[in-house]
């Protein structure tokens, strides 16, 4: 493939570490940038992760061959809208949002006829938000899945997938709705779980917070890592995968309401049985390359070396 | 302190790794060891954990100062029952179970008068059991929580906190009851809604069971590690910290039901309000100093060098 223009559009933690990461392979010819404050243009700039920084998404996007959308969810359709006129013909929109078919659902309605659409979602992130928290090595090694429609444009599908491919990201191709039903139990209910149960904490008096921060390495730890990712962006992935939330979390409850009635019941066996089945899933896991690391831990410990 | 005969009593993660400890620091005149399984026996000497095994717990706390219960909350009053006869005048029993009232219940009208006893709960540990998984450094840096009454003999309190801080630990007092309702929030609620969402996972069909194991470095691979911890421990946790637990899980669920509701009902703000006050939560574990690494995380990734 030539080497392309190439527009980033959001310049948060994905959009400058995908800036970072072109830049490094030299897979631009130039990297346009765009983010709506200007201390996020600023500190773009200052870091270097794009060649060029604009004042509106319009600027950004001239003579674009691919043009990245890196913005929470619910910003993606008035960007697209927005830019729509302005970009060049066989111009190629990609996206990173979380869930999928509603990003679909928002763009192809007003998709010009001679630019092409690949909605994608880098399984690839930290609890870091901003251009500051950006790195080129963010995507390397971690699935990168791409929803196109067999309508979609081969060569654009090609265009997207080589780039991903290019920064050390294995890609994989998914139905839209399924992809959206897999993250919700891979990743949303997850977070959803966590914010929860932090926010459960931060309610508590004061008393028993403080202790419950002093020792919360023997679990809780670990949720306030999850609970401290962007809530912007979370905000709109649960608004937009909504059904498949709902179902994921009904199925949650479901079974949590289970466990609570063999607490109450001091039912020890069923706890147990349900204890001893979660095992297998953590040793699949572990097998799939998941989790190389031996990392810490549960009642709160770092593993041995 | 004189150096002490000490017998531990179980000799899984806790036990296997206390007597690495107490060897390296030279805590102990002589180390001696029992575990309920002949596996686990032979294991322990052939990692030299102890100085000597027995195949009878009374065997083993033959002349023991100190006697350390490291075995499943379930199995300590029998336990103590076992051995009373066989102590010496003076010894000290303490242990290192995950709930603190119960177990004072179980123990106090069983207690020889002429034998103290100091209930303790280490706040550490890893996913792994049995006692290859042990180390002598699991201790290090992290707290051991005492729950003495006000009656304890003050020599039995300071020979255990001794022994805790001799092989790094930081050693806190609290109240019992008080200790497993903060416990129940930091520890045993987190584990319960990993082994839950775990669990929900396991029920998916098989093609996206596999999905989600493949792709589970967005958020679900750091529930399925939590959930991964020993069975029969956590089953008797939850039976012996019931109202404690009930009580987090009753809040645990309203707080989520609201979350529910939310996003049912499209409402953003509500979600996004949630999400920006658990991040000071966050904030405030990393400054007590309880997640001094920056670990992979989220939506899956190594965090920058």
């Amino acid at each position: 493939m030539t080497t392309p223009h190439i527009a980033l559009l959001g310049l948060g933690l994905i959009g400058s570490s995908l800036g970072h990461a072109f830049k490094r392979h030299g897979l631009a010819s130039g990297i346009r940038g765009y983010a709506r404050s200007r201390e996020t243009r600023e500190a773009a700039l200052e870091i270097g992760c794009v060649d060029s920084i604009h004042e509106s998404a319009t600027a950004a996007v001239h003579d674009a061959d691919v043009i990245f959308l890196n913005v929470p969810l619910s910003a993606i359709r008035p960007l697209v809208t927005e830019i729509m006129p302005a970009l060049k013909s066989g111009a190629i929109i990609t996206d990173v949002g979380s869930v999928k078919a509603s990003v679909i659902d928002a763009i192809m309605p007003i998709l010009r006829e001679d630019v092409y659409f690949v909605p994608g979602h880098p399984i690839a992130g930290t609890e870091q938000s901003g251009p500051y928290a950006g790195f080129a090595e963010l995507f390397e090694g971690r699935w990168c899945i791409l929803t196109p429609s067999s309508e979609t444009n081969l060569h654009a599908i090609e265009m997207v997938a080589g780039l991903w491919r290019a920064i050390g990201s294995d890609v994989e191709f998914m139905e839209p709705h399924h992809h959206d039903l897999v993250l919700a139990i891979t990743s949303h209910l997850p977070h959803l779980i966590a914010y929860n149960i932090v926010g459960t904490a931060a309610d508590l008096e004061a008393d028993t917070r403080s202790e419950v921060i002093k020792y919360s390495a023997s679990g809780f730890r670990d949720f306030t890592r999850i609970a401290a990712s962007d809530p912007v962006m979370w905000r709109d992935i649960f608004v937009q995968n909504k059904d498949a939330v709902l179902e994921m979390l009904g199925r949650f409850t479901e079974d949590l309401t289970a466990l609570q009635r063999a607490i109450r019941h001091d039912d020890g066996e069923t706890l147990e049985n349900m204890f001893r089945r979660t095992r297998a899933i953590r040793k699949s896991v572990i097998e799939a390359g998941q989790d190389v690391s031996l990392p810490d831990f549960g009642r709160g410990q770092v593993a041995p070396k």
